[in-house]
């Protein structure tokens, strides 16, 4: 989720009922690509490798081509990495919340940031 | 949530760690307005009253003016309906939403909604 002062935006990109990209498959892929494995890419975000390997598994069958290679070592789970493909649409994805962020400003936005306290109070005016 | 095509933007202004406004507080306003009252706004959308009334109460405590102002009636819960200042923020957080759907067409998103599937293939690619 990208976040600007009071403004969250949370995208994601669909296919048929799936997720193929949203905020957390975002960060897995930053974090597989750094790590150069779903095990430890997982371990570094505090995801178990079961649900890192699923997540990976939708987004490689989401797409028109895998996001996200393996390479079997000489023992257990051995290496992954980042498609071309893969860092293109991450690269477009971080490309489109930046652009949406600042797209933000001005307009309907502004009414919206104008209005909005920077915490609760702590009753209701009456 | 916004949804086109691919593509679903969830939009949430935040005062500190509260959402002041998001998908389900905007549907709820909605709900209020057209049902004239808080639990008949809640029954509309299938939430309690409770939760309701927590949502509307977080809400008139997050921005400079309340959103919502109920009247006591005659017996019970009264009616409730939305303030100026609570029309005038739904109706930017609507426009904020529909500017940036629009604001994403061109640029990094096209090469999103050209690479992901209209459903996931059964089989990862090989």
């Amino acid at each position: 989720m990208s976040r600007a002062g009071p403004l969250k935006l949370k995208i994601m990109l669909f296919c048929g009922e799936h997720t193929a990209m949203g905020p957390g498959k975002a960060e897995l892929l930053e974090a597989i690509a750094a790590a150069g494995s779903i095990s430890a890419g997982a371990r570094a975000m505090g995801m178990s490798y079961r649900r890192a390997w699923l997540l990976v598994d939708t987004m490689n069958r989401s797409w028109t081509n895998p996001l996200v290679e393996t390479s079997v070592g000489g023992g257990g789970r051995g290496g992954a990495r980042l498609t071309p493909f893969g860092d293109q649409v991450l690269t477009a994805y971080r490309a489109l919340e930046d652009h949406l962020m600042s797209s933000a400003a001005g307009g309907p936005f502004d009414v919206l940031a104008e209005g909005v306290l920077p915490s609760p109070r702590a009753q209701p005016l009456p």
